[in-house]
């Protein structure tokens, strides 16, 4: 490594950052997510401008081979740990206790995408294929491909839409989680076959028992470690050990499974996965690998795609068209199936299958490796690339549409004969939610301890404080026939465990008829879009009849209605 | 960049941080610096044992070709980092306000080492030489690196001492400053000659009048640039965007001193002071960036010097008792010199003189260029970092005993002759000042007025609240013979600017007798000894007379003093 070297590592690794993050803004003053910005970044600096505007300054910069191996290193410590950021999004808490009922979602989710892929891929000319030997391997892979989903653009629309903690959002969450795991782990086995020049069974197998064995191992004994670890740096003032601990786990992951001839990636996410489960891990320290990893790393990693392939030359419309089809097709029409299986109305059905089809950044990085591994063709890159941004760039909007044409009157329907306290004497959510139902009593009857005991075990499974001090204890009862609403102010707030950790001042309690989780979103949504500004919270603190508290909630409701028109819907991130 | 190159660059990333991270905490658990450990941890994986006991495997691991680079990438940035993070901590308002005061200490500090280390390398025979041709060169690199002051190590000697915020303090950390840059620019000036294989007074010219042009530009126009870049990021809600701007920052200012032909390093330690300057910077960000490289980049850093070189192989013992022996004498007897001028008395200014002496991570990070551009052969390099070693484990201690050696009985004497408010009126620090100035008056007199102002400037200029909950306003008074010392108690709290963030519940008002900073130094570390545990504060709020104040002071005074001796010294950690 000689001065020259070093020099142009760091004029590559500071035109790559600068601008990544640059449009990375762009696009979002936009209204797209930074990873549109980042990738065009690197398609302005790659082959396909920079190549070919100015070539020799493109090869001086990005085209040296000491130089590029440097870049190799940034970015392949990036992938690594944007995987473990990635796993550390992974809450097994809430795959336990929703996975059983979110398996037909993300099993359908799943399966149809596969056999979509998979078709796809035995059925696409040899002239689309690296290498025809490889077909079988070749198909299995863009099933995978097409069935993984992007958990951080679904949790960020399911936050958006004030869903985040109800029972669809929770559903979507878990079968989105379950189907990265299990796209990893699947990805993962045919990682070390693409090196070979045809495709061994026996391999297969093999590195599916490995990576099977790795993944339970590190989410079983691997956890308890890293929890007990974690738990003993816990009481230090600063994380930097906690720190350390954390980037070499990770690293450690990531060279077990490559060693293992599963890709380092895995490795990575799966670490994520067992170091987010422990109750010891700070916020502080999630936060400080967040920010470093998404502002420091991502950037570059998703710009140097951009070096890797020209797009302009490598863009085939009919491909990328028939895998974006392929792709939504089968992954909404399994999810919207299974989530109706589950439960759901076919409005919110049609929404899970929109929300679970953005591909995001996984789809990208995944389609990455297997460009590097040999297995695809350029165009093929670019065609799994434009639908990942495509997809994400729909899920957020259609969801958000789907949800939103249901009827506006309904918080203030369902209070008008509900119950209304206007200061609650309870300090505690145990406290508020009987205040409530006792409210409700005269038209629960009978239900009423039923309702009472429901509402308290959904509240302890998780809690419903929403943040901006709004909180919606809810649960379905057996027996009742329609939803029935109560509302309590209670201005010295009450802890309802929310994200931004704020005591709720406003609390709705929910009664809901069983299977009818339809219901509890449109609810649910007309409720946080209710009192979503805080003129309105200000506004409904003051009320002491249930006439004025309607008052408030019905011209908020439409006041926001309006401007959420207006306004047109918001993006996540990647 | 093949599947095996990224294995074997994943391996020994992870055992370079888990050996670092891992002796660093054994070193720490014997009293001695995180650094020592990270260096053992490399001396344990290089040539010096890994390579005698398993050639085969330290070749696999350290010296393939391709992983090698792609380490040398993670290093190349790991240690722009780090010099940026030396940057952050330079003040350049202490260095504005104190520079003039500073100016002696820092110039006979500096002057002597490199008098004695331009000797040294012109003394040494031509076999401790690499390039016996290039004897100017290697003089004038001996000398700057004989010069050279390692911040981190003084601020947290002072800092343990409770002297950090006392004018001894700063003068001790604008000296260490000036140094360090100056150390940083003389270096840089020498990178590019070194290339060549004679030196050439002209490229020592132009490298010294690109080196100032860089500096200069940065620290004004480019300084303002980033104020106003961050200011216009400051109301983000989070550090995102202003940690990508700040590693972008470092990355061009390091590409630009290395296209220069200066070294990457002084573009990043620029930076560092140019954005440390900044107001806006928050403290999130600054805390991001320094958990981030301190605990992910440095020890990969440090532990990688190991890899280059045969610690047993290399080690001179004449050379390392020479260098160190040179550069402790000159730097001690400079700085002492230059702080007895400059108004300390004499023990004081040995003090200074043993805090200025330590060298830590700079002086190591200086050798290694030094090392990899071929001025150096492996025996001074293992020198030098002995040097550094050494000089850090004894600055810390030597300066504490040298201090410490003042009568025990300073604040009680003091105070029994000075006032006593149990309960100050006064809600701001303007406030306590003028309260505890009138209860001084009847001594004071016609001083009275005078010593109000002074020490209302003084604490303009730099706050005085030392943290947990005590402040010590103070200011050197023109025509006063002894010094005089008041207490006031405040159980409300008032903010004295303290780096905790704590208001002071207990405030001391100390004038004192014009140029006697001995003086200043001895009361204000006996201030800081007596309330420096919590049970002493706790019964100081309590006192409501004089007698009761004195009694709590002389105990606690004792009992730390004691513990004190039994304990022994605290380390900086690099």
């Amino acid at each position: 490594m000689t001065e020259h070297d070093a020099l142009v590592f760091l004029i590559a690794l500071a035109l790559l950052l600068g601008m990544a993050r640059l449009l990375g803004e762009v696009a979002r003053a936009f209204g797209m997510p930074l990873v549109v910005g980042e990738l065009i970044a690197g398609v302005l600096l790659g082959p396909t401008v920079l190549g070919r505007l100015l070539p020799e300054a493109q090869k001086w910069l990005f085209r040296q081979p000491t130089p590029q191996k440097m870049l190799g290193a940034y970015t392949t410590v990036g992938v690594v740990l944007l995987l473990v950021v990635a796993g550390l999004e992974v809450d097994l808490g809430i795959v336990r206790r929703r996975g059983r009922s979110a398996a037909f979602t993300s099993l359908l989710g799943m399966i149809l995408p596969l056999a979509g892929g998979i078709l796809l891929g035995f059925m696409l000319p040899d002239s689309d294929m690296k290498n025809p030997n490889q077909r079988l391997l070749f198909a299995l892979f863009i099933g995978v491909a097409l069935s993984i989903s992007a958990l951080p653009v679904i949790a960020k629309t399911l936050l958006d839409l004030g869903l985040f903690k109800t029972d669809l959002g929770l559903l979507v969450m878990a079968a989105a989680m379950i189907d990265d795991s299990v796209g990893w782990i699947a990805f993962s086995m045919l990682v070390g076959p693409m090196q070979g020049n045809s495709i061994e069974f026996t391999k297969l197998l093999t590195m599916g028992g490995l990576s099977l064995v790795f993944v339970a191992g590190t989410l079983t004994a691997g956890r308890r470690g890293i929890d007990r670890l974690l738990t003993r740096f816990a009481d230090e003032w600063h994380g930097g050990r906690v720190l350390s601990l954390v980037i070499l786990l990770a690293l450690v992951g990531a060279a077990i499974t490559q060693a293992l001839g599963i890709h380092a990636v895995l490795g990575g996410f799966v670490v994520g996965v067992a170091i987010g489960d422990s109750p010891s891990l700070r916020e502080q320290t999630r936060v400080t690998i967040h920010d470093f990893v998404t502002n420091v790393f991502a950037p570059v990693f998703f710009a140097s795609l951009g070096l890797k392939v020209d797009f302009i030359h490598a863009f085939d419309f009919r491909l990328c068209a028939l895998v974006f089809a392929v792709a939504s097709v089968a992954k909404i029409l399994g999810c919207s199936v299974g989530a109706r299986a589950g439960g759901l109305g076919w409005r919110e059905s049609i929404a899970v299958g929109f929300g679970l089809n953005a591909r995001g950044a996984m789809e990208i990085i995944l389609a990455l490796l297997a460009l590097e591994a040999g297995l695809l063709k350029e165009q093929l890159f670019v065609a799994l690339v434009v639908m990942a941004l495509c997809t994400s760039l729909i899920g957020g909007p259609a969801m958000k549409r789907l949800l939103y044409r249901a009827q506006e009157e309904d918080v203030v329907a369902l209070l008008r004969r509900g119950g209304f306290v206007a200061r609650l004497t309870a300090t505690t959510s145990r406290g508020a939610i009987e205040e409530l139902v006792q409210i409700l009593e005269p038209r629960l009857g009978h239900l009423a301890v039923h309702a009472r005991n429901q509402v308290l075990e959904r509240e302890q499974m998780a809690a419903t404080g929403l943040g901006d001090e709004v909180a919606v204890p809810h649960a379905a009862i057996e027996g009742l026939e329609e939803p029935m609403l109560a509302l309590g102010l209670s201005p010295e707030g009450i802890d309802f465990d929310a994200p931004d950790g704020k005591p709720a001042t406003i609390v709705f309690l929910l009664l809901l008829a069983p299977r009818r989780l339809d219901e509890e979103v449109r609810v649910l949504a007309s409720i946080a879009r209710s009192v979503i500004d805080s003129r309105a919270r200000e506004q409904l603190m003051d009320a002491r009849e249930t006439e004025q508290a309607l008052k408030v909630l019905a011209e908020s409701a439409q006041r926001i209605a309006e401007e959420r028109r207006a306004r047109g819907p918001a993006l996540a991130d990647i």
